[in-house]
């Protein structure tokens, strides 16, 4: 034998060594990534819980903080019974392929869990955001029929459009010089515009709390205050916290040249739109309200980071100014114009906004993204001028806008053929929404046996109620305790 | 020199440099996904402290806080100067090993330190388990010595028994054809099971919260509820964002092939198991009472989630149905029949039910697992009816649950052996519970001399309380001020 | 061609493979790293927007959630337009090259995006220090510019100085014999003291608030206490979670042999100083007063870990003990001490103690790591013991101590330089300092329209309040309904 082929044969096996260790760090690198993400993804229900038990009143907050709590439940078991078998089983390479998936039911044969973890909780955050616009008169048969059809069958068969290889979106339409596919990096579209949209058909079928609007043709409603700034507030920071890892986590990859990068990249857009269009919403409000308010900031600064979802992972950072100040004038036209009229006439109510924030955030995202982002309009037009064949460019541009458009209708279209049916039986069998009775009195105690805050828990026994102005007085020794909760 | 040499020395410098820059990326990826889940198990702490501070009155709020920030911060002295060097420092190979480490003490001679990060944080989560079974009326002494003695003596002992190659429950009984080892991935027993079996024991020592039981022959008890429903929630949001770290993490390394996958398949057998139980738990309950609870839900989440932390890396996801479910029943018959009657019998005052969801959860984890994981007695019987050598696989399984019942009697036992006494030396020497007066009159002012919620702080100067009805008509013309706090 | 060269191009080959991957895994793994350490750092907005509403009255909370809300939204816009390009832009090699980079405005060229997103959320820190020494009093405008300014500008700046290679702080002295350098691991000068001293500088400048010093000289103030203990320690639990982050990402790397166990020592460091402060104080404080004190503890564990950020990557876990002992005990001279009868006298009126914790832990946090770090003095006097080369070991460890406290002086001045002109001159224009109409009355509803708890949001319709004593009888058959909140 001669030594030739020895040095063939270690080269060879070095570089299948190689290859192994590239593909188990690979594989573990990812899956670490994905979960780490996950992780935080999933604290965004705590988010939603607060963001939502700091906008309805003190007598529905156990209610409200029951039904994140379940979402959680109810979407890990159906999306791993049926819900990641829709999205993301094998699929026939024919028509069926198109629509739906059919194998990997109860995960039988599956060995991606990463995946399968991190799609898990953004079935659970689409499931999630309906709870928002039907908050404090909604029957439990409801939330709990909704969430597990949403989770389970309605948000798993768009991610399968979507996102599966396979998918009629993901395919889009292919011709010799244009090339159109659905953009939706992290789920403008299939998480948000379809929550959002559910969320419009939920608040409208239900109808508006008592006491929302006026009752004998006076013009102007009155607002249904929340009962806890702070809660709303807390939510809202987690939810910014997650949205990160969101579309960071989006990336679902972290291991090919580049990929790091633009897991940042997406975080840095996500929070560049969130903070934009925060800011615009914040100083038009200011101007023309005069005050500074915190609750419709944080709804704007979440529009914007929904309408970040599609196209973080391919806009420059300058890009985000549009996307993000954008998103601000969107969230402010639906929750200040329209709803103040358009939604006032139709008399649809919700509570947090879902249909501003997630609908509108979600559209602007999808469309913005065509239009700013690389190989976008604004790309064209400088391609145009740049005299680079321009009238290609051009014609991609808008045929990606036109299909973007469609898929987006097509959303919102199998959104509402699922859920108003549902909701509209739901009515009609009486599940839909509790009675006004226990509308009014509230729902923590009659349907949970669970006031947020019991009467009986507060209070206690040191001293009475010490007036500030008597402490300065030496005659007063029990300084220390001279806090007193008695009335609380 | 010939260059077949030349070829040789350079095919091994090569296959040198790349076995260094695997170890070099293993032991970073390993620190790194190490100190990443340590992080999120440290929050924790944080999750405890309000689902705890949820369940007290407001008089004993800032009591409850202060003790679970001291937590951490006693466990890092304590697992740093002595409890590592007890639990994973070195040992001589004799029987002292299999007990007891006695090496590294005070971190001396250590290198792995993201190894002793990760296991900190999970000493003093041990710790931080028997708080709310004691809360309300626990001696601040007793809080500080038996915290210290967990997370310094009794934890870290059982840790070296159970995770230590050396340890006796580890190593455990080898015959030819029976191996047992201690199966407990993430601490069912060594955490869960012991810090539960504590709580009991504490409960039952320091006696029951003043008004907790009928006085005289009444049948009823009376139920003391906690302040506040949405910090009880938030706290177990974030204990369920900590749970899956926590289960997650044990996997302690991310490199070799496959691991990935084990800690997202940790990962989401852990929230099913939460899932099944919180379910089962929640409808069980709801047709026997009528109402939709969420405080014991989210408990029956945290016992399902405790259930999966001896099995997580073992069992397949459809096993959690059965663990899951198994925890719910567990969870309701511990709460609900046994706490009504055994407890009512014996005073035992459990408020947080530490009792039935860390103990009951944990027991029921250890004995799980050797049904429905794999290699458990479902399999066993699974190959009897394929007749694969059935009936060694029946008694290896048998075997393994038989050496599983004794190391968690030994973990019960080993707990009661060192913290009974010592809380019955406190009641002796006056420090294990405070006086009834400071009891009645909560423990925040006297011992802290800071009350939760400080009346002076509430109200602002805004009007006065303005009746709903009054905005409607437009006489109101302070409409932005009409929210008053004034009576908070 | 002879089959030599096949091998010697094959094994070429192989090696520009294998750098390749190196090179990838290596970006991708600090990618990772970075945004998921900078995710968790930016919870601490979180944190500090609790730590902070807790602190201050109800009638101020929304005033306290909304600044740090923007916080993080101002600081992204200027960081990622000016702030960026003035710390870590490239710069020509000249003397400006000293104080200030000048490219990459707008991110204009930059590719390393997961270090600006970690950078950005450093600065966001930063920023966020200020707000809690000037709560309750300060005008909004004040917030947005010096929010703004820091940012953009002072923080930026020093960042340059203190962490870009050309950076005059950086460079540090370099003889012969003598090396030093600016050694600040996690910003405990850059971030820590830079906010502490523009803290006190805005304190003092604004004045104190209202009935918070004796207007007659009476001898003890009145202390003004926060509306909620729990979101004070939330905020604080969130924080020390963030500062586990923020000390072990600095990092900022994790490829390179041996990095991920710097990452776990700065970690364990951190809590380590975080519990050695908090345990000091509390024992004195208790020693002291007769309280175990919760609010002041936190901010002890704080300081600790603030002190920690200079070195906690240089430090032994045992030195923690040193760092942390001193933390705590310089927070109790600053807060009791000084606060007491300096601030008083100066009237300046800090509620969050902002000046002690930053300033006070990140002076000592510098000043420790010179002494009891590696290559410290009191290693070179166990040199000195040893007789190895004492005396260089000296002068070394010196001089490292002098330049330690001429940078700390330079940032010092720096802060001051620039915040208190801007301060000076918002007081003039009448935008620093809310009149003293809306302070009384509060600032929530007059600037922001929504009060943190709007009365009308609280209650319920189920019964009245029930005494606790009527339940025994059965002559309550709506039990379930008994809690009322009525009258919250």
């Amino acid at each position: 034998m001669s030594s030739g082929e020895n040095y063939t044969a270690e080269i060879i096996e070095l570089r299948n060594e190689m290859n192994q260790m590239q593909m188990d760090f690979s594989e573990n690198s990812n899956a670490f990534f994905l979960c780490s993400m996950a992780l935080i993804i999933f604290l965004m229900q705590c988010g939603f819980a607060f963001l939502e038990a700091g906008a309805v009143r003190s007598k529905n907050t156990t209610n409200i903080l029951i039904k994140n709590l379940l979402d959680s439940c109810i979407a890990v078991i159906g999306y791993w019974s049926i819900g990641w078998a829709l999205a993301f089983g094998d699929s026939s390479n024919n028509i069926v392929g198109l629509f739906i998936g059919h194998t990997q039911f109860f995960l039988a044969g599956l060995t991606n869990y990463p995946k399968f973890f991190f799609q898990y909780v953004f079935a659970a955050t689409s499931a999630t955001i309906v709870s928002g616009a039907v908050a404090e008169r909604c029957e439990f048969a409801n939330y709990i029929t909704y969430c597990t059809v949403i989770s389970t069958f309605v948000y798993p068969v768009l991610t399968h459009w979507g996102w599966h290889p396979q998918g009629w979106m993901y395919l889009g339409i292919q011709t010799s010089d244009i090339h159109t596919t659905y953009l939706d990096f992290a789920g403008a579209g299939v998480v948000h515009l379809c929550g959002g949209t559910i969320s419009f058909a939920a608040a409208y079928i239900i109808g508006p709390r008592i006491g929302r609007f006026p009752e004998d043709g006076e013009e102007e409603s009155i607002e249904i205050k929340g009962h806890s700034v702070p809660f709303a507030a807390l939510g809202g920071f987690i939810l910014m916290f997650g949205f990160l890892a969101f579309n960071g986590g989006s990336m679902a990859d972290i291991v090919k040249p580049g990929e790091g990068r633009i897991v940042a990249l997406a975080m840095i857009n996500t929070i560049l739109c969130g903070a934009f269009a925060a800011l615009t919403f914040l100083i038009i409000h200011f101007l023309t309200k005069g005050k500074w308010t915190l609750l419709l900031t944080i709804n704007a600064c979440l529009a914007g980071m929904v309408s970040s979802c599609a196209g973080c992972n391919r806009m420059e950072p300058w890009a985000s100014s549009f996307t993000g100040i954008g998103a601000g004038l969107i969230y402010l036209g639906l929750s200040h114009l329209m709803i103040r009229h358009v939604f006032a006439l139709l008399r649809v109510d919700d509570p947090l906004d879902a249909f501003a924030v997630h609908a509108g955030g979600g559209l602007w995202g999808l469309l913005s993204t065509c239009i700013i982002a690389h190989e976008g309009i604004v790309y064209a037009i400088a391609d145009a001028i740049g005299n680079h064949h321009g009238s290609l460019s051009f014609r991609q541009a808008f045929a990606q806008l036109g299909w973007q458009l469609i898929c987006a209708l097509a959303i919102v279209l199998w959104s509402l053929l699922w859920m108003v049916p549902i909701f509209l039986f739901l009515k009609k069998i009486g599940k839909l929404r509790v009675s006004a009775e226990v509308e009014i009195n509230g729902l923590d105690i009659y349907k949970h046996g669970e006031a947020a805050y019991p009467l009986h828990a507060y209070g206690h026994g040191w001293d009475d109620y010490e007036p500030i102005k008597d402490k300065k007085s030496n005659a007063a020794p029990s300084r220390d305790h001279a806090e007193s909760e008695q009335f609380r």
